[in-house]
């Protein structure tokens, strides 16, 4: 079950609110992007980032050098998944049906060698589902020039809406038509680096990917 | 051009930055949904919304009850497209070819009942172009419960990645695959609302946003 804290408690449209732990797991392991959200100078900053999830822990990763990896006090990481454009009777009733993942808290400097090497591979992972595993592995170096930061997966929550619109009673006589245009990401045949210096195919867990194949 | 501040001058990859106001435009133009930072109570929210653009504003709504709308000074819209799956021969080269849009600012509550519904129908007509034309328009009930924001786009930043991998030089003679994955968003043929009253066929304008038709 997930927490339920002042912010994580829906205000409005409560019943777009899933409690399920596995839900939000399901999410997160979809998407591809998240957005972090910190606080720099009092005001908020939103920046798109990799992430990767190990169990009830979330990671993220930057350049030591990065001011957003240095957050001060508490972060909130956003996963959302598009659906769905909702196309109403009545110009208010117009909606997106999506997927949020709300996760709030103080990420943790992860120090640890074993666990930051965890945390790199479930961040390529999750971008690159088979990759981790066939290329080079992170030298001294650039673990050196890498900030690792875990967030625990303790103060989440999930919002989804689906369905058609929820247009007025009294709208629903009117001769405007109302439906749902799904939305979809699509992973197009992967494109071989021009610079690759031997003759080799892209890797079937690549391949896998493709959308429709 | 776009401003150059503090925060929106790209510290890393400088090369990624373009300052062309009309990229801006553009992406802003192309995205579905932003993604709103605020400071509640001290701590960053990330929250996903609609958003619509006249000009130089960006214009916001939601329901006067919504905490999220009554944010606490600044807050920093960002719209993030995923172009595609960068594939390195080292791990910690992967990353997202991707265009994001970052602006600063703090809104101002657009009280102009002209103005308010003007921002209300461009970010009906981001999500939905359109639809505000063949709707039932927002009532005086309906616009009493809504709020409408205006961000001016003179803080802004765009940052903008393409290409094939950036692997270091002593990695590009291995015989590991590299290349892109390229992602796209598409929009499958509308499901009409099994509610519907009348034997409505789906407009033009919706039919002709679908993918490949």
């Amino acid at each position: 079950m997930l927490s339920t804290t002042e912010r994580t408690r829906l205000k409005r449209a409560k019943h777009k609110a899933r409690t399920d732990r596995g839900e939000l797991y399901d999410l997160l392991d979809e998407g591809l992007v998240c957005h972090l959200g910190v606080v720099v100078d009092g005001s908020p900053r939103v920046l798109p980032t990799g992430y990767g999830r190990i169990g009830d822990t979330l990671y993220l990763h930057g350049s030591t050098g990065a001011r957003s990896l240095r957050p001060e006090g508490e972060v909130c990481v956003t996963v959302s998944l598009v659906d769905g454009i909702v196309l109403a009777r009545s110009g208010m009733h117009h909606s997106v049906n999506h997927r949020c993942a709300m996760v709030f808290g103080t990420p943790r400097l992860v120090t640890d060698e074993e666990e930051r090497t965890a945390g790199l591979r479930a961040i390529t992972e999750q971008l690159a589902p088979g990759q981790w595993d066939v290329v080079r592995r992170p030298d001294a170096k650039e673990m050196a020039a890498t900030r690792v930061l875990a967030l625990s997966l303790e103060e989440a929550s999930v919002k989804v809406r689906t369905g058609p619109p929820n247009d007025d009673p009294q709208d629903h006589a009117t001769p405007i038509w109302a439906g749902v245009q799904p939305v979809r990401t699509v992973f197009d045949p992967p494109v071989t680096d021009p610079g690759l210096a031997h003759d080799l195919p892209a890797p079937e867990h690549v391949l896998a990917r493709v959308t429709g194949r």
